[in-house]
């Protein structure tokens, strides 16, 4: 198989599969527990937490374990929320779920939520955030990179705006960190959501970066684990392995970056020149080095992805972090696109395992496949398919 | 090392690891994904849901999959608490803290929260629940068995009682569920809460029973995952093995029960009568099979932990679950012990790999230091230690 669903979910480093193995077996002690099983539990989780504060230049303080991004970008929404009873919170109408479904959330519950419109490459423009910013607003999040498009928003400047303002700003940047550099001290974010299972770390463990002095209210209480704000029995196994996901994610970096995005660019250019009718989503510089999103004109996104899974190749329509699969994509909708052309769309997200050799082959099928879906489309006539 | 932790965490049986190790490598695919390694992974959970409802005779569609024990307590306390605003909500007073605490979050907005007082055993008294069930009752929660001294409560009659007045009803049964025979059917139980780590599954995932038709809200939002009641990718390889967790504990749970609680009676005996001024806490028919609480007058519950540390004996004063272990335990306070009675504390909770010779080991190794601490004990005059 060609695995290009890299956004959607990764496969395990061999080298953060062998750190979790101890913890797996023999290392089972619970880190709140006083023996030596639960003192290395402990020892351990502390390790991890310094790993994941280097790859965004965190403090180790500064960052909390949670069960993944979801659970990340829930904490701020609900942690800021209720220190801001029936403020205005300011999010991009690109989110994930993950960020729009508490704030569709805390509407219901009398909060103002202002959805920042998009052009049509998915950019927020700093703009309107200025206009809407008031002391009613109590947080803004606008994630870092888009989980379908790709594009990256100025993440610095958006922040810089809500700071003047004394607005708190997150970013979800779950499909962002380890795929470019960020450092948090630099762009002077407050809050950060990254997720493990995005950068060849387990599932089910992500954490949520808190700048330092930041007031906010725990989503889970209960043993008082991680400072309080985060309480249950620390995934201490996969703790540590998302810890040595971000440290191989760290190293080499930037060169990782610019050869995964050469691959990119390599696959864009082939299928844009040599598949007709086609169109490449989101900003084409401002982008995830490992995101392609592409509409191809009478095409229905589903059946290609099952084609394509025929033939060996997995990618996807869009987010697959929405079991809402149906539903058009509320990003390229945001974008202005019409539903035909979102119908037409298909991610594919490389990863640190994919080659030149996957993609030429990946080419090569999509060519076949779309040559043979719009031979039966129902916009036949309308392009001229042949 | 002999492990006499096991309420605190236990090791992962070698199965449920084999279980798990084909979701760690290769089988790494988001279950929201259309293609192969997306169904793969949608089928794995499915079949771990199967395992998980059968242990306690749920049906599949009834269990809903979270990080662990204590977000199961928490959605339950938040989800039925936004049903329900202002309204009371009763536990009893020995609950662990995932349920103290997030009632305590509550009654800071407005929630009236009741406490049910326990007698010396730690056992609730129904009609102490039956005067205070009312209209303005919303939820009930009691544990089933006590984490730090075993006790197993009148679950069915509890239940019923609060059924009687249309009140809905909750249980903490991560101590008790593969420990004892359960069946939420018979018990005719609302909801129930369950962990892996504590039943020789992964950390970091667990579930809530939640009964067909009951109208909760999720604490966490998103892509709508879990029926839409817990988004978030699924924990894929740690749910595979939860589910195996289940099966196993599932598989001659009742022989299994009856040879730990023998184990652990013996080492009751033993203690009891070769340690003078010792007290068995909890009660003593009613409780965990795998559960030893014990008070040694004279002695700090922690020199005698870090003591059999050294010797090669993991042990707990009290539950591992909570890093404030500078504070004196809210059950035996519950329970009326004097603070002098419970610093002396010790928990030994048995596991599947313990053997009747590690057991020898401990008495022998208990004695010894028992007889050590109190010849330096503040207390060696007070009970003419020798």
């Amino acid at each position: 198989m060609i695995y290009l669903d890299n956004a959607a979910s990764t496969r395990i480093h061999d080298a953060v599969l062998d750190s979790m193995m101890p913890y797996l077996k023999e290392q089972y002690g619970n880190p709140s527990s006083i023996h030596r099983y639960g003192r290395v539990a402990r020892k351990s989780i502390e390790k991890a937490r310094k790993q994941v504060a280097s790859l965004i230049n965190a403090e180790p303080s500064e960052i909390l374990f949670t069960s993944g991004g979801t659970e990340s970008n829930n904490i701020v929404l609900s942690g800021i929320a209720s220190k801001k009873p029936l403020s205005q919170i300011i999010v991009s109408s690109i989110e994930h779920d993950a960020i729009l479904q508490p704030c569709n959330n805390l509407k219901m519950n009398g909060f103002d939520i202002f959805y920042l419109p998009v052009d049509k490459f998915g950019m927020v423009d700093p703009s309107f955030l200025e206009n809407q910013l008031s002391q009613k607003t109590s947080l803004v999040s606008i994630m870092f990179g888009n989980n379908e498009v790709g594009t990256i928003q100025p993440i610095k400047d958006l922040c810089h705006m809500c700071h003047q303002q004394n607005v708190l700003f997150h970013t979800d940047a779950v499909q962002a960190v380890g795929k470019i550099p960020i450092d948090v001290k630099d762009l002077d974010l407050d809050m950060l959501s990254i997720s493990s299972h995005k950068i060849n770390g387990p599932k089910g463990v992500g954490a949520l970066y808190v700048k330092n002095g930041i007031d906010i209210s725990p989503l889970i209480f209960g043993g008082g684990q991680e400072n309080g704000l985060r309480s249950g029995t620390e995934n201490v196994a996969s703790i540590v392995g998302f810890g040595k996901a971000c440290e191989i994610s760290q190293q080499n970096l930037v060169e990782n970056s610019s050869s995964i995005t050469q691959l990119r660019n390599y696959l864009i250019d082939r299928v844009l020149h040599e598949i007709p009718y086609t169109t490449l989503n989101g900003d084409p510089k401002k982008r995830l080095p490992n995101n392609v999103h592409l509409t191809f004109l009478g095409i229905n996104g589903e059946d290609l992805i099952i084609k394509l899974d025929e033939h060996g190749i997995a990618a996807s329509t869009g987010s697959a972090c929405s079991v809402n699969t149906q539903k058009a994509s509320h990003v390229l909708e945001s974008m202005g696109f019409s539903h035909e052309y979102i119908s037409g769309s298909l991610r594919l997200t490389l990863g640190m395992f994919n080659n030149k050799t996957e993609i030429d082959k990946t080419v090569i099928v999509l060519k076949e496949i779309i040559k043979e879906l719009r031979l039966v489309s129902p916009f036949k006539e309308k392009y001229s398919f042949q």
